[in-house]
């Protein structure tokens, strides 16, 4: 994409409101805009990356074999009053609206009860288990304190994946390929070595659930971490062990064998993985048909990752005073052309040309074509961050020369046309 | 994909709430599914639709140089009071929320008022301009009645660009490069053919908005037609005109110069385009300066397609009464494989193998490898209205050929494997 059609422009300064690293830096670089507190807009280079993320856990629910659907906004009431989640003494961060033709809907926090309703239609027997069903679909949370930016926000979205099963067994089975899963995921857009599966509360669900929780001074979890082999227990990692402060008593601590020194750390949580069991599905009537014709409620677990949360934490974790760093996986654009054309029109002609031969080897680049001084070019390139800046100048067309400088490392090489191609990623 | 993972079953009956053809056969054949009225989720087989149509939209968007972004859903009533568009009395379908830490926020029925605010920090000059940015994000309407299935809906996906240019002259070279991409999109969705470019109100904002209205007994309006070549106007077609009952008066037709036999046709309107002109620009202080340096406001459009009421459309123009009929371009799959494996394991075997042959060559492939009588299998095939469907049984083996049928049109031929494949779209 060439600059010029890119309409957002950089700004020096984020707005004085915005206090969260990653917000701030987002705003600066033309990637969010913030509507209102807690809620933000993507612009075209904050969407980029969002489909980037989006991409990436698509193709790992895929390949743990979940079934994509799209799960309305707008919630009945009643499908929540027979869980026993409409009352605001049980759930207190609904956003509920006024029907006009009469009566209240609800705007979905979670997709628990209507997914597992649209199940009572289409599960009756074993044969019909397992089933995974996943979507991308904003949350809204009535937030006391929308804070950290894009990290804790009150519109957001999720990819929520719901398993069903026909006992804990064939569960365990799922939950333990799921971790699979979102370790690949977390590996894939950066952040693996900083994140650490964590026993957490299983609320009023099941003993434990699990977290994905990443390191950092912004998040607002703690977690205590041992890198000795200790502890054991479901999906226990080996050579280390990482429990939520929130349940880290004697008696926990006991019950997972834990030993060894812990060290404190101040995390994010990247995603959360939950066993249901047949909470909602006793609830709302989802049961399945064994070999014998005996009924059983179908048994359920939950599985979800906040793609924005998640570029959030990226930008928290790896951007640096010259601003936003991303990984080759999630960038807007993998080449960032700029032309500094200031000497005349070969330059410029140059440039277009080598832009178009990228474009048509599918490289996928951002194209600084604008009539703006080197040093502003730069700065914005720097804050903006793909992984590798092209320069072409008069000097380097002079060399037969390409400046190519990673934005990661700042190493700088001339490399000529045909070296550079060979590099690039498509 | 495998039918047996794909979760959706079939029903024989439409919920008796459901009177709309369309929702009823989306329904029935497991595409969508009912949460509340006016309120639809999308099921996987109804997710793929959705996708595709989304693709070709967002293809012809591109290519009209627009650029995608996200706005978000809810929405600050300041931004709303400036236009003079946040009272009940001004907007009678607002779905309005209460913020838990004082206020509220509305949901989006439209989003001209945000994104004007957030290009007021990018555009400032005349080499700015043009700009067009658009989205697929969710619009919530309180309407008084949500009817027709999935053609009015109170929760629904939008794509809306907007464009900004710097006066009208310069505005309509956009807006009729626009009416031209979208023509290029209901010709891609196989509707092209009964869609109508209609004159209609412009309602606050200009004389004369654009409709794109298709020929359709489920339509809310009424359109007026005429096959001869006649008129005059911004866009007027040749050969054909078309103009809603809405503005259908002496003191139009004259305005027009329509002259005829005009023929009253019932319609979806499927895209609108409507010039905005500084209506919201002055209210929310976008402007631009220009070569010598005096400001002006920004000149607007608004361009809006529903990706569902198009699907609904489809449905409602191209099913037949054994179910729905998808064209090759929006199909959740291009080719129904269907294992008639009543017979053995050889025919369950040859099976397997063609589903991976034909996933190895990259075409979208529904197999119905599940355990049902042969009657069943092809009645939900026909249901769901796949393009292609190819039947392996124990005799098509002996003949060393493929009985492969097209929905559409119902004709069948017996093809070997090789000459089959040729054929297959990927």
């Amino acid at each position: 994409m060439r600059q010029s059609q890119l309409f957002t422009k950089t700004r020096k300064e984020a707005p004085s409101d915005e206090t969260a690293k990653n917000a701030a830096l987002l705003i600066r670089a033309g990637f969010i805009h913030k509507e209102m507190a807690g809620v933000y807009s993507f612009l075209p280079l904050g969407l980029r990356v969002m489909q980037k993320v989006i991409g990436i856990i698509r193709d790992e629910m895929n390949t743990l074999g979940g079934v994509e659907l799209h799960l309305a906004a707008l919630q009945d009431p009643r499908v929540w009053e027979a869980s026993g989640r409409w009352s605001d003494d049980a759930v207190d961060n609904w956003f509920k609206t006024k029907v006009r033709v009469g009566g209240e809907a609800g705007l979905a926090f979670t997709h628990e009860e209507p997914l597992t309703r649209i199940m009572t239609a289409h599960i009756r027997s074993y044969k019909d288990l397992p089933v995974a069903a996943y979507q991308f679909q904003t949350k809204f949370r009535n937030e006391t304190r929308a804070k950290n930016g894009i990290l804790r926000t009150r519109e957001f979205l999720m990819k929520d994946l719901y398993s069903f099963s026909r006992d804990e067994a064939e569960h365990v089975v799922f939950y333990e390929r799921a971790i699979a899963a979102y370790k690949r995921i977390f590996n894939r857009v950066g952040i693996g070595g900083h994140t650490y599966l964590t026993y957490a509360s299983g609320g009023s669900f099941c003993k434990f659930s699990h977290e994905f929780q990443t390191v950092s001074e912004a998040g607002e979890d703690v977690i205590y971490v041992s890198e000795g082999d200790c502890g054991k227990g479901l999906a226990m990692e080996k050579g280390r062990a990482a429990i939520n402060k929130e349940i880290w008593t004697e008696d926990v601590k006991k019950d997972l064998g834990l030993q060894g020194d812990f060290e404190e750390k101040k995390t994010v949580e990247v995603g959360n993985i939950f066993t249901l069991g047949t909470r909602f599905s006793e609830a709302l009537g989802l049961s399945y048909l064994d070999e014998k014709g005996a009924s059983h409620p179908v048994f359920m677990g939950s599985y979800g990752i906040g793609p924005g949360r998640l570029m959030g934490t990226v930008v928290e974790l790896l951007s640096d005073d010259r601003g936003l760093v991303w990984p080759e996986s999630i960038a807007p654009f993998r080449v960032h052309l700029i032309s500094l054309a200031t000497g005349g029109r070969s330059v410029k002609t140059a440039t277009d040309e080598l832009y178009e031969k990228f474009s048509q080897k599918g490289a996928e680049v951002l194209y600084d074509d604008r009539d703006l001084r080197p040093g502003e070019k730069f700065a914005d390139a720097d804050l903006i961050g793909i992984p590798t800046r092209v320069v072409v100048s008069e000097k380097t067309l002079a060399q037969g020369k390409l400046e190519v400088k990673i934005r990661k490392t700042g190493e700088v090489n001339m490399l000529s046309e045909s070296e550079f191609l060979k590099t690039v990623p498509s």
